[in-house]
């Protein structure tokens, strides 16, 4: 299947735990003839990295290319790039190594394995999204040359000082804003526009839900407000944005906009109950360097998960039709 | 791509326009020996067909088989299952073959395409839900073996009576609940079993949202409250179930909780401005057999699809180990 | 996977048994816009029938387009083709429920999924390779829009009478010349055109090699022989064409060649040692209407097969440069 | 689509250019608990590495597994392996930088991409297979649990001293033997074992055909002859294996046998014509560290191929039967 990978045309294939050698990603199906450089990539890893009030892992990381870019373009080839593990405190994690934290991938990973890598989380790491906004940063440079921008923000600010003394953790809601789409992208039936990137915010761990347009507000409104209606002054715009951008799974032009929940860190100083391996419920108290709310540094990740739908409906709407 | 196939080894293919020939449907990927017969499929089908009460074409639909059974049951080859369209009004459409109605697909199918069947919406019909309701049933007859079961509902009755004088249509909510399912279905990374569900439930037309367990106010929730702590029986159940029995995309062996918003039917009688394929703005009143409120009709499909889901992790968690 | 379906963007998904209700296929896909009626594929069906000479099943096959067209043309959305199954005999295959015949798939079948329609081959009939047929003409229609030809033919007349006083079978050897092929199509690492050629044509039962250009002759060739130099006249025309038109997976502009074998038909009256299905050893003399030889049957099939894959990789090859 | 990946559950996915920093794979959907160590990969690349007797770049290569393994078992996670490229000589090159070498793919690659890293032959070098052997390694190893082992084989020596006083360069055959397959791999239509392993060795750089048991050779045995009848001591074994060990693409019990060709090195030191980018015709001579025969190179790479195959195929069969 495709556990790991995630594209038709433009894919991406993602590895990596926490604590081993190194995280990466595979884009293959990139256009030949893009310029890309290093820096288009760092750029986005660094809105990824914890600020020093969100307090956690310093994670000064460093990308390298391996393949697929000569003389600063794209070959056409698969475009591989690392980020070695530097900096792991993996002994954090010793008192971790039989116990399954509350609302952490622990007990399912291992029920379904049957083996775990426990150290900092493994393969269910926040971790691995930066392979993700890595991978976001090559699609976002081929849509930019077709006038197509992502812009995803926090809805909220966190009062961290706040949440600090309670040892507690939050969560929020990410809002993006896509600008410049084409009419047609997205496929009607299954692989509908809001499908795919439905698909593609959830797959973000601590994603619990999304909405389009009016979202879940729409099931108060009649049809006669829900729907959009032209703008009275025509050539192709509308009154209202109710869709989000998207008719039947098809993109409309407009600007698509979606918002996205994310659930507070489930790692939390806070004593909570915990089964261990054994089945017996322990209590823990969760130290270490966790983010006491992790939806900013899920910004970048919200847009290059967007990003990488958008770059792969490009790519194949150009054989709609003969 | 996969623009009409849903699945990676269980999967659906579907086919058809509201006034063509017939819908259909190709399930590939069911295991050989599962007993299946065509009662198997109309009972969903049934419940997916426009009641009396919310007054619409009336599509007494019988599906025929055309193969993978024998003698009863499944052979391990594609099911292929059509149900002929009759009882067609395609002149009610004669209107609206130049014209694009707010709400639905007519305005960016034909711009991605440059052609549209218009008669009845084409592709971009409800009626197109059919497919998924009989594939689902399959789906479904393959999971009880397993002991997993789906319900969905609406949230809330439509006052329709009330709703008809004002020549407008509604939307709602449907609440989906899974249970029995076995820890360790869904893959940790793209493919986890809450991005799968949400890209299966978004690929309904008229959905625009979803949510998992507690969902959208999990935002409001700090760690210690939105973490499932162990029940105090112990025995690998939990308290609560804000995770909505998926974490980290993996099933946790709770039960499955998700909620979809639908919007209201974009087909209404109450006039409207729209696009007409030269770009003028028109006003139109849609008159023909429309659901006033599509809810309803979507609780099977939500199975259905939610069905196509679990089959295919279920039957991929077979290569989990070695 | 993909076991009844072929192809990434032009997409084919077939079904059906011999003698079950209908064989059928879902051309997914294929873009909008093209003209498209049931004689573009019957045309092609016809010629995939038994002629009196070879003496088999009667198959006047009629195909029904069931979806995908409208006023003449694609629509963009899966078309979906069906022929019912008539004058079938299942009785005729009474004797064989119990027993493997050598060559076919029978045993392997019943081992692997434990159940088998044995009545005319069930799905491993020959008679699935209709599907690809009617398949396989909506392609070349596409493809003859952009002067992409393609035939295929026998390589030797099978002297049939003298074959007949044997009770026996023969194969044969099919070439395929493809012509008009741009420069680009394929892709260089797995997905090269030779190796999804032969993929394609491995896939139409009772072949057994395939070979392109110079083939298997090529073992024998000092690499001074075997390179194709330009040719004298230059404009990137080649002196010879050992490579069948691919290098490094790419088509050259050059035509593309290749030959494959087909084996026997492993029906045969003449008596024959068999499994049955308690492991015992029988022998079996197998009447009905089968062919003698299959190979001038399988020409519109290698022909339909090499559609499919040229339709898949014109389209993919619209993403390769930005 | 899947250019630079290959398999189903059992997914490989490639990258590297010849020159660049590194070459590697990413193996997904390999299932956990598997033992593995870098040991296990270096074995078979060695036996991918020149010899000195055929004389050309000197390949240390130096596997390093970046994920995916956890005390020395996989976790279930996509496997990433590396080996960084060192020793080139891209000065070797230059002056190949603007001439399409005959029988290379340097044409092919400019015509589709339009950009094009001549140095080493890029992503179309022979080094690309390194990362084949790499991944096969992995595949034979879940083998091996199975009793499944693969077996190829140069079927003659070259005699390299005559041949390198003519300047030239000399192709040949490979023979594969699989033992231990069990009964009911391989998929009935699209995805037949033959087709895949077919698929899988046509990929190979310099690969120009395929046939499997009998093969070619079959086009001119009757069926009486070429059906393979059981033997007489019973227990489902058979006097004969001209089917190869597969039977309507579903393994039959016996053992696979398959036999590819491979054509002479294209790169010779003797002079040769070719066209320059501008179109021109220009004589060349090949130097460097060339390969005078890839056969016995490519034979671990054929096992390699047959491995993912086989290792998707086991996986899959899990799915078969309720």
């Amino acid at each position: 299947m495709s556990a790991n990978t995630f594209g038709n045309i433009f894919r991406v294939t993602t590895f990596g735990e926490s604590h081993g050698p190194a995280m990466g990603c595979v884009i293959d199906g990139c256009p030949s003839g893009l310029e890309l450089s290093v820096t288009d990539i760092e750029t986005d890893l660094k809105r990824r990295r914890p600020s020093r009030e969100y307090g956690s892992r310093d994670e000064n990381d460093i990308p390298e290319i391996l393949s697929g870019i000569y003389e600063g373009k794209t070959l056409g080839s698969p475009i591989a790039i690392i980020v070695r593990n530097i900096n792991q405190k993996s002994s954090d994690y010793n008192e971790l190594k039989d116990i399954y934290r509350p609302g952490h991938a622990d007990y399912t990973w291992e029920k379904k394995y049957g083996i775990r890598d426990h150290r900092g989380g493994g393969r269910s790491s926040g971790r691995e999204t930066l392979c993700r906004v890595a991978a976001g940063a090559v699609a976002k440079k081929l849509l930019s040359l077709h006038g197509i921008t992502i812009k995803a923000h926090s809805e909220k600010n966190i009062d961290i000082e706040k949440l600090s003394g309670t040892e507690d953790s939050a969560g929020g809601i990410i809002s993006c804003l896509i600008t410049g789409v084409p009419t047609g992208l997205g496929e009607p039936v299954f692989d509908k526009l809001d499908a795919r990137l439905a698909s593609a915010i959830l797959s973000i761990g601590a994603c619990k839900g999304i909405e389009f347009g009016a979202g879940f507000a729409a099931a108060e409104m009649p049809g006669s407000v829900n729907n959009d209606e032209p703008d009275i002054s025509g050539g192709g715009k509308f009154a209202t944005n109710n869709c989000g951008g998207i008719l039947g799974g098809i993109s409309s032009g407009q600007d698509i906009i979606f918002r996205a929940v994310f659930k507070p860190t489930p790692s939390i100083k806070k004593p909570q109950k915990a089964y261990d391996k054994d089945g017996n419920i322990k209590e823990i108290s969760i130290n270490g360097r966790h983010d006491v709310c992790i939806v900013p540094r899920a910004v970048p990740v919200v847009e290059a998960m967007a990003a990488l739908v958008l770059a792969d409906f490009l790519l194949l709407s150009r054989s709609s039709k003969i």
